[in-house]
């Protein structure tokens, strides 16, 4: 069953939505169910992550992690939030069902390709 | 892609929450990605429907046409209710993405199920 820090994820998502004029989104899909989900960040002079949000059709898994992911992502350097794996996330919310692991993946794959799509912009 | 209906229905749902004295209560689960959906109905001595909510982890999909059919639900008669297809949550939200329907279906299995148990109860 779910944790409580899933379950407040889940019923009081933080950053959900859409950054217009993002500096780098990264979008990736869940193979079992279909869902995506895309991450979007803005990206200060000092390669801060100045502001992320996200954006999901995704299960309550995928929204709890993504609620979580860009609540430790917000304001550290982009190499430091590239860091940030699927476990880390994972204890971050006090474990998670292991049927849930392909949507709860999603958060930090949409991070790392939000922050590649950064790089590659510049 | 979803429609507006469908957008509306997940990013305003209505009808959410445990009710606690329930008169009914029926749970499904999706066995593509293991999510599970409950709804609740309260019966008035008429047999009509006049409480309804759902409560679910699912996904977008999953809780677009929950939000639908307990708004289609609510007021009416329970075997009046009981009729209500997957088809017609679908048709009232303007179409669905076929990679979704497990997860759309699960509404329409969980209201049957709901006055079932209701039924079984009596
Ligand atoms: S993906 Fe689980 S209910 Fe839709």
């Amino acid at each position: 069953d779910y944790t409580q820090k899933v379950i407040e994820n889940y019923t009081n998502p933080q950053n959900t939505g859409v950054i217009e004029d993002a500096d780098g989104e990264g979008t990736v899909g869940n193979p079992v169910c279909g869902d995506i989900m895309t991450i979007y960040i803005k990206v200060d002079e000092n390669e801060n992550i100045e502001d992320i949000k996200f954006s999901t059709f995704g299960c309550g898994a995928a929204i709890a992690t993504s609620s979580m992911i860009t609540q430790m992502a917000k304001g550290i350097n982009i190499d430091e939030a590239y860091e940030i794996t699927r476990n880390d996330v994972a204890e971050e919310l006090g474990g998670l069902p292991a049927v849930k692991l392909h949507c709860s993946n999603l958060a930090a794959d949409a991070l790392q390709k939000a922050i590649e799509n950064y790089k590659k912009e510049r």
